[in-house]
This record gives structure tokens, C-alpha cells and sequence, in this order.
């Protein structure tokens, strides 16, 4: 049978990802060579975004500069972008995904699988205090939802720099179909049987970067840093182990664990305000506005997540980084308690 | 019964850990309270290094600047240093281990139990094509060697700057005994029951850092520099499971691991001669003697020796990174193979 992508989210990691999914969908003979784009409509100089994206063949206000295949079709009606669809990439912000599923629910063909590149985790009330975004799609939608993650800085991704990433998957057959949508030779895909592992790296790897960026900013080196980024690795796998106890220790060395750290506690944006706060004294919520440019700062936000999960539980002093680094971030303990209280 | 500690070494890490050792010695009533650390004599304006380390208690030509415990006294006499001693540190580079097991044969204490605190590997042949240097401590004075790896740059331990670092035992008692002897609340010590693990993780490391200094140098970018790292560390995991059936996945989680390739990765020479070998394109010799004053480039060489162990054994093409970095190294492969070729 004929399976036919549709792209949820046209940001700079959804146009990033276009550009593969575009040109890979033509590689192979069970795909529908069209792939449509949902794209949040807005004006760009007077045009309707997908206008220009559909004629220019470039998201000039997201991916500028980045040639999108011809065969990927902007579209500003959601049900209408997957109405024929039966594999759903979504690739939106993470608190626009319940709305998007709501839209979606009954409208969806039957045998419809879908991926999330989406990061981050939902935290309204469930038995473990948060939901994974995967359980979301699948509950809400009833089909089975992949997740995509790994060390994926998006214009680097999408200027063909190499690098790797790994999906998650429960069913093995999925896994292989979304890996050839998104596989390329400078965009190395590994496969893993593990979904929440996966999906838990992408979202807990923000709180470890304000800690890089603490240790930065306190100048204390390259040993310190390294052992906080290990510390914060053992964290996270011990957090996804203890509530989701099938998480693989493997998932760890994949892309989506050891690579993304590295890369998200090298630049990025957590890593650099938790450096000025160390360097200016300023807080967080001033930081976050005068240097993100109506960018959200998904680390601290985390951090808070994990924290009211850890208390609830009793668990901080089984997590004396993610513990501390919260801490800093809203209980104005000195930076230096990074160190001592670990 | 009391344990007395030698230090075999004095170098820039040797001194270091003079440092903690000294001071570690005087928390334990089950210690002597003197360290006797064996010194290469040489002249440094005019005296004996080992006069001046003995007054001034600094190692005023190799770690400058850090003060040294009274209680560690510099002895020129590898035998002298050694005679009364129940733990052995073993911290000379590794050219010079063989020597110095032979004049210790037979003149050690019978309880006597050693440390490795040496990178590298013995390849002259053996079963494997190279053998550890904890072993040729154990066969060369029959007794048993722990060793101790991790994200350790001297000078930031020197400055009691916080890190951490794995001790590999093959007994939980010796593992014990040196961690009391190495751990402080700055330089925090996890043991492991793997000692071959440990100290492959520190001989293999430099290699990969070759080609982190590659990527460097061919700007290739965060996502890039990310998935080297993990697909060294993958193939460091891989070579050490494959010579060694009971090496530990947990092992490569530790400072000895994942730690130490991302400190080793972001500074050090190793990296720092692979960039400059991209964007210089002078040969790694030429550039060996212009840049590092006299010390060796380890990466080149350990590549040197993988590469020839997996020749040997015809898996050359299940260690793609380690074998492409090698033929950047010595066959003047261009270094932007290292991503066509993984």
C-alpha cells in the first residue's frame, strides 16, 4: 500500500525536516510523492506565508535561505493537511499539541501512524504526575506514535552537516517506515526499541544545560563540566528508569542521549542565559526577555516540572543535581551550590 | 594493620595527586602518615629537584604554584621509595612501567597492592596484540593492580576545582582502601568492578579526540563534534566487549567515559593538533614538534596501534571512526572522510 507523509509544525525544525522528507518520500515507490505542510498562517510582507513558501519554495521566515523540495505543499488547514495522510509527523511546540490532536480526532484515516520530534512533556495530573507527548498523540488519536530525538541543532541539519538522531519506536515495522522518511547519509538515523526513553532524553536535557551553563559562567572549567553532563546524564536515565521501568540503559549512547547532551550543553540557548545569570546576577525571567527574543526558556520551566514531580514523590534528594539546579533557578540559592550540594 | 603509600611518579598528574594523597593519609588512623614519592632527579637552577620539593614542598618545574603536604617527601630511589610500601601508585608515562617493575621485582612488600594511574597500552605481542598496563604491573611483581581514569586535567585538580573519577578494582577491598586514599568533596571517586573497562576507556579516549580536533577544524559544527564523541565512545565500548567479555556498559556512564572523552574532546592537545593539522594541512609530526614542546602526541600513536591490532584481526570495517582516523593521521586521507567514511 501507498504511504503518504503529512508534516504538523513548519518552524525551523518542521522546515528543516521538510527538506528531508521532501526529497526522501521520492526515493521510494510506496510513498505519495506530495507531502503537505501545516503551517500557522501569518503575513510576511503583505503575502499569506504558505503563498510564499508554495512559490518560493523556502520558509523565508523560519528556515531562510533553505530551499524546501517542490513536492512539499504549505497548507494552513490542519485537517485538510492530513486528511489523506497516514503518516503524521508532528513537529509543533509542545503546548500546542492537545489542540492540534482535539482537531484531529475522528478525522484521521485508520491505518495512521504517527512520529513526534516534539520536546518536553505534558504535566496536568496522571498517575506519574506528567505525560510523555507520544502518550498524548496515541491516547487522544488511538494510533501508535513514534518519537524522534538526537543531536539535531536545525539549520546545522539543515545546511546537510552530518550528524545522527534516533526514533523510538514500539512497533518495530514503524520504526523501519519512519526511519526511511527521515534517513539520509548526512542525517544517520539509528533505530531503538524505546519510546519513553527516547522522548525523556529530548525533554530532560534542557535542565542539564542550565547546569553547563551555571559551570560556565563560574568558570570552574572543563573537568567540572564534564562531570556535571555525566551527573546529568545518570539523572536522566535514573528518572526514566524509575517511572518507566522497560527504559533501556542503550538509549543512553544513542543519539538522543549522550550526543544531544553534548550539543545542548556546548550552545544553545539554556546553557547561555544560565551563564549570564551567573555572570550579570541577574534572574532568569529578566534574562529569558532581554536576550531570547520572545523565545521560551524550556530548561528552568522543566526543572520546575521535574521539581514538583520529585516532591511529590520525595524523591530530590535521589536527584541532588536536577534538585539544586532548580534551586538556583527559583529558590535564589548562589550558583556555586551546583557543586557543593551534589 | 597499617598501609603505606609510594607514589612512582612526580610529573604535572603525579604531583597532583600528591597533593590529595598527602593529605588523605593524615584522615585515617590505619595509614602511615608519611608518602614517599619517587623522583627522576634533575637539576633546576642548580639543586636537586627532589632537595627543592623537599624544602619548598612545591614540584616547582612540574606543577608550579601548588603546595604539596609536608608529609610527602620526594625520594630519588625507586627502590627506597618503595621498600616499606603496601600500596603502590603507579604514575610514570607508560614507556617506563616496564623498567620500573623490574627493579621493583622482588624487593616489594608480600601485602603489597598497586594503582595504575597510566594511559596508554603495551603492544608488544600477546594473545590480544596488546596487553594493559595494569596487567604487566600484576604478571611483572605478582600482585594485583586496580586503576584509576576519569575527566582529570591536573591543573584543575591541582586547583581543587570539582570533578570526579573512577577507580577499576578486581577485588572490593583494594578498590576500597584507594578510594580512602584519592577521594576528597572535590575530587569524588566512584569505584567499579572493571578494571579492564577503566583503563581502556583512558588509553582509547585520545584517539577520538583526534577526530573531535578534525571536526574543529573543519568546522563542521555542535551536531557533528556530538555524534564523533558518541560514535567513539560507541566503538571504544565495542573494541574493549569484544577483547574482554565481562567489560561493563555501566563503566562507560562513568567519569572514566563518558566524562573524560568530553573533557578530552573540548581542550587537550590531541584536539588541538587535529584542528590545526585541517587548517594548517602540515602533517601531524610536523605539527607535533611545532606546537607541544616536546610531548608526544598520544592519539596518533594509540590510532597507530588500534589500527594495527584490527588489521591483525581483519575488523577494520567494524571500527570505521578509529580506522578512518588512522589513515587521516598516516595515509593523508582528506580529514573531511572522517564523516564520509562512519
Amino acid at each position: 500500500m501507498t504511504e503518504k507523509v503529512a508534516l504538523i509544525g513548519s518552524g525551523n525544525w518542521g522546515s528543516a525536516v521538510a527538506k528531508i522528507v521532501g526529497r526522501n518520500v521520492q526515493n521510494f515507490p510506496h510513498f505519495n510523492k506530495e507531502v503537505k505542510m501545516w503551517v500557522f498562517e501569518e503575513q510576511v510582507d503583505g503575502q499569506n506565508l504558505t503563498d510564499i513558501i508554495n512559490t518560493k519554495h523556502e520558509n523565508v521566515k523560519y528556515l531562510p535561505g533553505i530551499k524546501l523540495p517542490d513536492n512539499v505543499i504549505a497548507c494552513s488547514e490542519l485537517k485538510k493537511t492530513c486528511d489523506d495522510a497516514t503518516m503524521l509527523v508532528f513537529v509543533v511546540p509542545h503546548q500546542f499539541v492537545a489542540g492540534v490532536c482535539e482537531q484531529l480526532k475522528g478525522r484521521i484515516s485508520p491505518n495512521c501512524k504517527a512520529i513526534s520530534l516534539i520536546k518536553g512533556m505534558d504535566v496536568q495530573e496522571s498517575g506519574h504526575g506528567f505525560r510523555l507527548i507520544s502518550d498524548m498523540i496515541q491516547d487522544s488519536l488511538g494510533i501508535r506514535s513514534c518519537v524522534l530525538s538526537g543531536a539535531n541543532i536545525a539549520s546545522e541539519v539543515a545546511e546537510e552537516r552530518f550528524c545522527e538522531t534516533t526514533i523510538g519506536y514500539r512497533n518495530l515495522e514503524d520504526g523501519e517506515l519512519f526511519k526511511q522518511i527521515f534517513h539520509t547519509p548526512k542525517f544517520r538515523v539509528n533505530i531503538v526499541d524505546d519510546v519513553v526513553g527516547v522522548e525523556l532524553c529530548g525533554a530532560l536535557k534542557n535542565i542539564v544545560a542550565i547546569g553547563g551553563g551555571l559551570v560556565d559562567g563560574l568558570k570552574l572549567g572543563d573537568n567540572t563540566k564534564a562531570a556535571i553532563i555525566r551527573i546529568g546524564l545518570y539523572e536522566m536515565r535514573k528518572f526514566a528508569q524509575m517511572f518507566y521501568k522497560d527504559v533501556k540503559d542503550e538509549t543512553f549512547f544513542e543519539s538522543c542521549g549522550v550526543a544531544d547532551l553534548i550539543t545542548t550543553c556546548a550552545g544553545g540557548r539554556n546553557r547561555k542565559v544560565a551563564e549570564a545569570h551567573v555572570t550579570t546576577g541577574k534572574s532568569f525571567d529578566q534574562l529569558e526577555q532581554e536576550m531570547l527574543n520572545g523565545q521560551k526558556l524550556q530548561g528552568t520551566s522543566t526543572a520546575k516540572d521535574m521539581f514538583n514531580i520529585l516532591t511529590k514523590k520525595g524523591l530530590c534528594h535521589e536527584f541532588p543535581l536536577m534538585t539544586v539546579i532548580y534551586r538556583i533557578c527559583y529558590e535564589d540559592l548562589p550558583p556555586i551550590r551546583i557543586v557543593e550540594d551534589i
